[in-house]
């Protein structure tokens, strides 16, 4: 998952706020930023009852023309300030113009995207009672709980973690099968070079100050932003200082460390909380630091993400794949990231599943072979360009969007339809899923393009897949970083001919004179460009001698003899290129909330019986066994069947505890077992026959015995649907709602 | 996965290693145990070319009795020192004589084994060129070796990474679906006082000291020993000096800090390395240590094993149960240990995967329903009561093994039974694994039983799966840290009358006089005891007032009218227990590792041409597809079958590279995929067909094109055996050997 300027993204929150003028405003959210991870600080993550209830507006074409009507002025707003951000760019007006001018824009954008939400269609969801649900059937809870809990760590319980391996066992298929990809696994710890090299080390970091006394953290930007804003407000204060105030609040971003350093003493800003005295700003790394082995003299990090031990390995796997582009490498794994304060649940932690995948082709040819298959697939695309004008997201086919250069190219293109087809079949409803397309400022520095596949929840539309062109960034940081040309080769479409100057070295005089130095000698030799190999022959031939640097250093004299420089033509049959790579990038826990909030149900009339209707394939199991009662004579029955599904690889589980069947169903259903088989009194005449009950519709068939389990196997793998079910069987006529009373 | 003393695994190595006398020595050993783990130390973990073949003894019965004759005198050795050992631990002789015993015992075992192994059938093996392919293949390599790589650090390629992948389902099949076990998904990031209540932080930890210019670490105790031995042997050192240097030596284990350090001192011992002074004794922990949160307040360590995650869980998971025992709960995931210097490829390493299972279960029936499924199992058995008495491992069914309480219950020979049949499934070679079961010193000091599943390889047994009873030790540990009860409740066979003594307190009065502390105040009362119920009633009687004592440390008085304490019988159905444990738990590198050894095979004749004859079910790709050569109008048929492949989710790999087929079957053989279809000129023809070639016999069928995804699928499950197929389809007879010329 690539990471974006979370400066920017503090902007845009900031933005997004508004301006708050009171005190108690910014005290609030001063405590907000409050480092909050301790033990004992076991953040109740549910919601709290008094909020129960949502609404989530699912927004949708704005076709009404009466909707349009009020919307127009609010577009229009965004479109002037979007072609204003637009004009001050082509101008190249100063960078702290634009800035406030985006400020401003994304003010507006957020005023029109409310609008728009309060016109749309809602769904009523009840977070505290699915949060409740999940909790009570240990879906996935606080960690180590018991221990008053870490703030931002989850273990996930049986159901949770059968969900988790049934999302990421469609996942590999469907992309490392069914694109042959080539799946690699990668060490977590990580030396600290590799992080330089890829950025992380040095921008993955927030600048921080702690109370010199209580420890206490605060983000210094947070600090100080609210801090002059408590001076703007205050009617003492003077006009000057208050502009000055404005004018560091928007340069803020673009301050140093010492800049920024200089304003809290400036200010004399002390701990908002206790009134302390606060140390020099610190830069807080959001990696988790260690040290490997015991010197305590290497430094490694938790990977923050999951792509440079990719990266890293790119020259095997090219081998792997015979040295032919293009090829996609995945990887599954988990990652670390020591947020300063995690929340919401899934959605902010730190530590997390990702799964990876990057794909590496010809920077100059980012077709894709099979583009055709999702081309004519209708997605909700949120481009950048309808941000900037005050447009809503559109429908468009993905042909379409790579057509008119929206999407920069087919691979990319053919990657978002294959993240869409994928979420889909996972459980995410379409209708809460758009792409949108990262703004020109909000995109990582190494990033041609990138188009996030955004859910929405009650806690907004929250990014869960991530899909960028990186280019060539990591692999060129890699070679410069370790000198290991991380490049590829390829054919020429025509032989070329290249003039080759190389030094040809007299092995046996240099061995003679360098002794062990030799080799590095020769090394140093073999370096040389031909711009050296020039000076250096014209200063053998003018002084009979020259100098040369060696790896370690050290410097030698390169007499005559030693060498003979030869130049020739060469043909060369190909080039050497460094890939592009594409790289979609999904957070399986942020998916699987929204998978979690998309099937969260209630039985109508009955809002107590709550249910998750997931998908069979990613469902934890895929049905239930219920004897009907205790009667000893059905314990046969349910161990054989129990046998035959577990030969058919049908997970399942057996309910023999003494509810009613109804009852039973219920807690089956929340647990979101599509199908339930009941063992009752007719199961024991022959032919023995069983009910076999779905989820969702809560329809019965009665049905053989012996064809239950391949039944069950089919619909749980969707080469069968419910539907043919009901057809080819007879229903069976009791009604659930009468048992369960 | 358990770790028991360290302290006494190295008594075991340094007796096994015999007392080296000479300098030289001495010094080798040293440099071992130098701190490895820096950048640049890219250990080469393959090894050289010079010891290109060892011989592995596959250890048999002892049945031949000219070999007995051979063994006798060694095994009465072995016999006579045990029964030594016996005697003074049952006249409770000094621990200091026993741990002397114990190491001549030791030794004596050791030559009998090495006999033993001398007398048996031989493999040889090639691990250099097995090393070799597995890299050239990119099954496994070093982790960030552009970088230099770390040691103990490895990335799984595209084909270790489908194996262990394969490896890990069929663990979840096997383990997991079949035994409905609850699986669950912990945070690897662990708060300190979890891993102290585990006794984590306090042992497992060695000791070492540090070159105080180079930085350079040694492990004390081996430090110590190897200087003193050097006293010893030098000829100048008088009799008393040599005679305290022995008496060190042996105490060494028990030795604290301090007293080591005192040695350091006296002996005046230098860094072997540089003559440099050393540090003061650290105590370094194996356990990777990083701080969460932005304070650095919260220290937290990468989990040294994924048990604690279940142990922390147990009220969730039982509750999960409908609180019924016993029930098995499991976890897939990573574990970290900070090896001062790993070895061995994976064998030793600092990051690993670990599958493990807890199965909880009453502490008075350790009975197993389904012992009966592998009771007449035979295993090789190496008993402690064998080892002690110098006798062979043994032949034995588990049945009797339960029977004769060499074995301690039914669940662990369950288990052991378990792990047989999973380890043997996915490829380890039954000839060459044995279970070896830990003697008095050598458990954990909270295990009451404890058997490891060894594999024979190049390396010696190594442990891929530990099986122990931990009792009731973890959750009675993290009990007492947390105060939360880790206990299940056992319906008594009879209710029983219990006299109830408890606290009624009088709530107005206590929240009127309390306020915010009320609660506090009712909970310290709550947990009183039935004698410090009747100590506070004493006071209120005679004083009218008593002190109480809050969880927050503040005292409080109590006075007459705000409680009462009421005396009754109560009938209870229920008593509390604490589950006993026990944990089978895999080593997954170790068990791959093992398997690559276990199956590398070479053709007849042709040693160059090496591949692994990995079990279908485990192997990385099921099947290849082989166009015959580049012919265009073998393209849609490659295509087609790549595609009715994918449907029946068989993993593949089209290679049409340019080699003959005999090349490039030798290719696949590589990396191990078992069977392979060729699409060749008759395939054009109607009725369309391809050959189908299997692995390890190199046969061949033809077979119609259609079937054959079918087939390669129900080969790949072990629905179906390459027999059958055989035995169905015309043998196609176009020789390979000719095809590869």
């Amino acid at each position: 998952m690539q990471f974006v300027s979370r400066n920017l993204q503090h902007l845009c929150k900031r933005a997004t706020r508004g301006l708050y003028k009171h005190n108690s405003i910014c005290k609030q959210l001063l405590r907000r930023f409050t480092v909050t991870a301790r033990l004992g600080d076991f953040s109740k993550w549910g919601t709290t009852k008094k909020n129960r209830k949502v609404k989530i507006q699912i927004r949708q074409d704005m076709s009404d023309p009466k909707i349009e009507d009020i919307l127009a002025p609010l577009r229009n707003n965004v479109k002037e300030q979007g072609d204003y951000v637009r004009k001050l760019k082509s101008d190249g007006a100063p960078e702290l113009d634009i800035k406030k001018a985006v400020v401003e824009l994304k003010l507006r954008k957020k005023l029109l995207e409310e609008k728009e939400l309060s016109l749309s269609e809602t769904i009523e969801f009840d977070r505290a009672r699915m949060d409740d649900l999940l909790k009570r059937r240990f879906f996935f809870d606080q960690s180590f709980a018991i221990y008053g809990g870490i703030s931002g760590q989850f273990d996930f319980g049986p159901m949770g973690c059968a969900l988790k391996t049934n999302v990421l066992n469609t996942w590999r298929s469907f992309f490392i099968l069914e694109e042959q990809m080539l799946e690699v696994d990668c060490s977590i710890l990580t030396p600290e070079p590799v992080l330089q090299a890829s950025g992380h080390v040095e921008r993955f970091a927030d600048l921080m100050v702690k109370d010199i006394k209580s420890g206490e953290c605060f983000r210094l930007d947070h600090l100080i932003k609210s801090h002059l804003e408590k001076v703007i407000s205050d009617k003492k204060t003077n006009e000057n200082v208050s502009a000055e105030c404005k004018d560091i609040i928007i340069k803020l971003d673009g301050m140093t460390k010492d800049e920024m350093a200089a304003v809290i003493s400036k200010f004399n800003i002390k701990s908002p909380i206790t009134g302390n005295d606060l140390t020099e700003p610190i830069e807080f790394n959001l990696m988790f630091g260690t040290q490997i082995g015991p010197s305590g003299l290497v430094k490694g990090f938790l990977r923050p993400e999951t792509a440079q031990g990719i990266f890293v390995n790119f020259k095997r796997l090219l081998a792997f794949n015979q040295d032919r582009l293009p090829f996609a490498a995945a990887q599954i794994g988990n990652a670390f990231r020591n947020e300063i304060s995690p929340r919401s649940g899934l959605l902010r932690v730190r530590e997390f599943t990702m799964a990876e995948i990057e794909h590496f082709c010809d920077p100059n040819d980012k077709n894709h072979p099979k583009f055709e298959n999702v081309k004519d697939l209708s997605v909700f695309l949120y481009s950048a360009c309808n941000q900037m004008d005050g447009k809503s997201a559109q429908h468009m086919t993905l042909g379409d969007a790579v057509l008119n250069k929206l999407i920069a190219n087919e691979t990319l293109g053919y990657f978002m339809g294959r993240i869409y087809l994928f979420l889909i079949k996972v459980g995410i409803d379409p209708k809460r899923l758009r792409f949108r397309q990262h703004m020109g400022n909000e995109m990582a520095h190494y990033a041609c393009d990138c188009w996030d596949a955004e859910c929405l929840t009650s806690y907004g539309w929250i990014e869960c897949v991530g899909c960028a062109d990186r280019s060539a960034y990591d692999l060129t940081q890699h070679t410069k970083a370790t000198g290991v040309k991380l490049v590829a080769e390829k054919k020429l479409s025509a032989p070329k001919n290249l003039d080759v100057c190389e030094v040809v070295s007299n092995k046996v005089i240099i061995g003679k004179t360098f002794k062990k130095d030799s080799k590095l000698v020769q090394d140093a030799l073999a370096a040389l460009n031909e711009s050296n190999i020039n000076a250096l022959e014209t200063e053998i031939n003018e002084n009979g001698e020259t100098e040369l640097k060696l790896s370690n250093s050290t410097v030698v004299k390169i007499t005559k003899g030693m060498i003979e420089v030869k130049r020739y033509q060469k043909t060369v049959h190909v080039e050497e290129i460094i890939p592009s790579v594409i790289e979609p990038s999904f957070g399986i826990g942020r998916i699987m909330y929204a998978v979690f909030e998309h099937n969260f149900k209630a039985r109508e009339g009955d809002e107590k019986r709550t249910y998750f209707s997931l998908p069979p394939i990613v469902a934890p199991l895929k049905c239930s066994v219920l004897p009907l009662s205790g009667n000893s004579e059905f314990i046969p029955f349910v161990k054989h069947l129990s046998q035959n599904l577990t030969r058919v690889d049908v997970s399942h589980k057996i309910d023999d505890s003494s509810g009613s069947i109804g009852r039973r169903y219920a807690r089956t259903d929340e647990i979101a077992i599509p199908f339930g088989i009941t063992i009752d009194f007719d199961t024991l005449k022959t032919p023995h026959t069983a009910t076999l009950r779905e989820r969702d519709s809560m329809g019965q068939v009665r049905i053989n015995l012996d064809e239950v389990p391949n039944v069950v196997r089919d619909l749980s793998n969707g080469k069968l649907t419910w539907l043919e079910v009901e057809q080819k069987y007879p229903k069976f006529e009791q009604q659930e709602t009468t048992e369960v009373q």
